[in-house]
This record gives C-alpha cells, sequence and structure tokens, in this order.
C-alpha cells in the first residue's frame, strides 16, 4: 500500500536519521533550569534548545497540548511548531491532545489540531465510537493516532475488560486496523509498560503504526517494548519519551543532556531492533 | 448526604430559575448574525448576548471549549466566563473539554479547567480509567462529570459493548457511581437520545446528577428524557441545549429567539417532571 503524507513523512524522517525516537514536547516551567524561569517566553525557548538538541536525532516530536492549555502558551505552541518546520522540515509533528466528542465538535477539535496548528497528526479517544472520530479520519493525508492500550496503571480498569473472546482494547484495535482505516492514516497508542499487550496488538493489526509512550520516566522497558511491538522489518514504532528527555538534565547543560538522552534512547532502540 | 459547592451552586441556580436548562456555549461564527460577524470579538459578543437574555431561565451554562479553540479564541472563552459571573452570578459553569489522560498530564488539564478558566466543572472521558481521572476528583468542591453513554449514534459502537452480563456504559456509570464518588463530586454524561439507557442509568446510580446533552438539534425527546432520568424528586437532571438555543434565530434578533426556545425548554422539562 502506498504510504499517505503523514507515514511517508514519518518513514523518511526515520530513515533520514536512523530513529524511532519521537520527543514528548511537555514543557513544565517548574522544571525548567533556572536561566530561563521568570522569562514571559519560557516555554518556547525551553523547546527551541530542546529542538536544537535533538532535530537530527529524531523521527517525530509530540507536543502535549495540556501543557500548554493549563497556562494560556497557546501561542508558544504555535511559535514552537513553526521552529520544528524551520529547524527540523522534514519531521513531523504530532499534536497529542486526545480529542473525543460528537461529530460537529470534533470537527473543531480537527480543525484546532490540523488548521490551527498545522500538525501532521493528532491523538483522539475512541470511546465515543467511529462517528466521534470520522471527522479526524477525513483528512486522509494527516495521521489519526487512536488510544487502544495506554502505558499508565489505570488503562485496565476498561480497557482490559472482557468482551466476548476479547477485551476491549482488542476490540479498538481491530476496527481501526479492519474498519477505520480505508484511508491508511490510523496509528494506535499502545504503551511501553506493557509488552505482551503489544506483542499481542502487533499480532492483530499487521503493519499498523503504533505511538508508543511509556518508556523514561513512565518505567517501560525499551528493549522489551521494541522486541514485542516492532514489525518483522523492524519498525511499525513511534517510540516517544518526554520527561527522561527534557529533564534529563536540570542545569544550564539541559539541551545537552537532553540529546545524550535521545542518542542513548535511540541506540538502545536500533540495537533492539537489528 | 451534604452537597458539595458545585451541587450546592446548580442546586440553587436550579431552585432560582426554576429550571433544569443549561445552555451549550458553542459559538460557530459561519452560523451567527451578519451583524456579528466579522467583528474580531464577535465571538463574546453573541456569548454576551445569549447569556443576558437567558440568565434567568438556566441552571448552568455549559462552554464547548473546541469552538474557541479551533479558532484561537481562548480569550474570548476567558472573557465569556467572566461575563457569567458578573451578569449570572450564581449560576455554574461547567467546561465541556471531555478530558482524559495519563495522571501527570490530566493534572494540567484539571489546572486548565479550574486554574485557568475558573470553571464550576468540567467532563472528562473515562476511557484511560481512574488513575487519569484522580487529579480532577481531588477538586472537591467541583463537579466532574464522567462520560457514560454519550447522545451520538456512533456511542452504540463501544459503550454498548457487552462486559460479562453488563453492558460497557453500565460498568462505567457503576464504577463512578459507587468508587470514583468518593467526595461527592461526580455526574454522567447520559444523552436524551436514548432514554431506555437514561432510565437504566438512574437505576444503577440513585441520586446522582445527569448532564443530559441530545434535545434540541440531536432530536432527544425531552420529555421521555425527563421521565426516564429524573430522580423520584423530579430532579437529578442538566439538561443542556447548544444549537437548538443559539441558533433559534439567525436575524438581528437572535438573542430574544434564544430566549423564547430557553423558556420552551424549561417549561417543556418542568411540565415532564412534576
Amino acid at each position: 500500500m502506498t504510504l499517505n503524507a503523514f507515514h511517508a513523512r514519518l518513514a523518511a524522517a526515520a530513515a533520514a536519521h536512523d530513529s524511532l525516537v519521537c520527543v514528548g514536547l511537555d514543557p513544565e516551567v517548574e522544571r525548567f533550569p533556572a536561566q530561563l524561569r521568570g522569562r514571559p517566553d519560557a516555554i518556547l525557548a525551553f523547546n527551541r534548545a530542546i529542538i536544537d538538541a535533538t532535530a537530527d536525532l529524531v523521527c517525530a516530536y509530540k507536543p502535549q497540548i495540556a501543557h500548554y492549555a493549563a497556562v494560556g502558551a497557546e501561542d508558544q505552541l504555535q511559535e514552537s511548531i513553526r521552529y520544528i518546520r524551520e529547524r527540523a522540515p522534514g519531521v513531523p509533528v504530532i499534536l497529542d491532545s486526545k480529542r473525543g466528542d460528537i461529530g460537529s465538535t470534533a470537527a473543531k477539535y480537527a480543525d484546532e489540531a490540523f488548521k490551527r496548528y498545522g500538525a501532521d497528526a493528532v491523538t483522539v479517544n475512541p470511546y465515543l465510537g467511529r462517528d466521534s472520530v470520522e471527522p479526524f479520519l477525513e483528512w486522509a493525508d494527516k495521521g489519526i493516532v487512536v488510544l487502544c492500550r495506554t502505558s499508565n496503571a489505570g488503562a485496565r480498569e476498561f480497557q482490559d475488560l472482557k468482551v466476548g473472546d476479547r477485551t476491549l482494547y482488542q476490540v479498538v484495535a481491530e476496527k481501526v486496523a479492519k474498519e477505520w482505516n480505508t484511508r491508511g492514516n490510523c496509528l494506535l497508542v499502545v504503551g511501553a509498560t506493557y509488552p505482551e499487550e503489544l506483542a499481542d496488538i502487533r499480532a492483530r493489526t499487521g503493519g499498523m503504526t503504533f505511538l508508543v509512550p511509556g518508556v523514561g520516566a513512565q518505567g517501560g522497558d525499551v528493549r522489551r517494548a521494541v522486541q514485542a511491538g516492532m514489525t518483522p522489518a523492524g519498525d511499525g514504532l513511534v517510540i516517544n519519551s518526554s520527561r527522561g528527555i527534557l529533564y534529563a538534565g536540570s542545569g544550564e547543560d539541559f539541551a545537552a543532556a537532553a540529546r545524550r538522552a535521545t542518542l542513548e534512547l535511540r541506540d538502545a532502540i536500533n540495537a533492539a531492533r537489528r
């Protein structure tokens, strides 16, 4: 199957940088190094330094929108994305907003992600069913990343419930792979913290790409996650680390520390997939 | 049980205005009357006119955040909420954002709703499980409105799946009522478009309050929804209408038309509950 524009962009960045690492841009001002705190554009300055330090090492960036919305910094999110376009022109941006609402409202959220922020992909929540995701799916050139099995401990509460002979997350995975992905623009979120579930979802969904959070601060084991989740060709994964990279250092050299952490993660992933 | 601050505020507004009507503030500039279009503050001007026209007729206002985020109008959302505080001081504001993310990020979304916008309540998505909702639940004085059975057609796709002898939405309803509501700050979203499900969830959750979307533009029958969903005392419901009120008229008299539509809905609800 021909790759859609998002998948082509992702594959090109992954190949150019020999990397499946996605850096999550989840700025928390209270964790910033002292020299940035207090600046009105602290978030943008922090993100720029992180982007400068990692632009040649990643296959994607993933800003998590709550970190901007909580402090009214939508403008700095917008500027950060603009900076990625400038500094890392081939690297796709996944807006992590996990939206989910009825169709007419979902169309507004799609506008938020794709028109306002110009993201290449967006995360969405499946609980409201297909018609709530359809306004996103209509963006055939983008990536629509559906939550399937998340990386948190509470994921078990509903996602692991047995629905006949499958769990709810298995039902979601198969729905997305077999019914929602008609335009080839769907991906799934599957947490690194559950390698068995990664392997199971891989077996159920063929070559789909997974966005995999949960390594780094959340404690997921990189080698186990990669080996459980990769396709036979050794790809199909976008492995996100946010806090483990952003806050690898807390001093003036935070960007250099972030680069080292990104390199380490990239190499650990590549060692596991080859 | 003593009502928490949100529930007390909601009950007081409902009693003062003899109303279970919530007006959804979902501004769509392309549907605004001609005299407002083109103004940079069109959304705020529209909302102010709607608030002026309905302040004495409602128990709550519910701005849906996608309608602001899609066009970068967070400031007008903030100003609209400020205007509600001034013009309708006792009326609670439910921020409809349906957020859901892992704990550390959920805390940021709670900050967005309660610190940034000063909302009295917020809607949340249960798919990620309790730890994703806990940072909201910790706000004991607020209302945490958990999606249970939504009003859209696609709701059936996952929410109606059979989990043992219950459906997924029944499992969510009972979890929230029996486990998540320890602080008395939980509510449920149950669509007016499914009266049988409303009755079923009422039976499973005792006196919990339901936020009920789906009357008006979505076609839910008011009388059937009220009679299916109300408590024996004739309350426990917050019935939302957005488009049916906001766009009841499209000319210069849109605010007067919105007032008439609100009055009609209030009276239809009250006729059904008494």
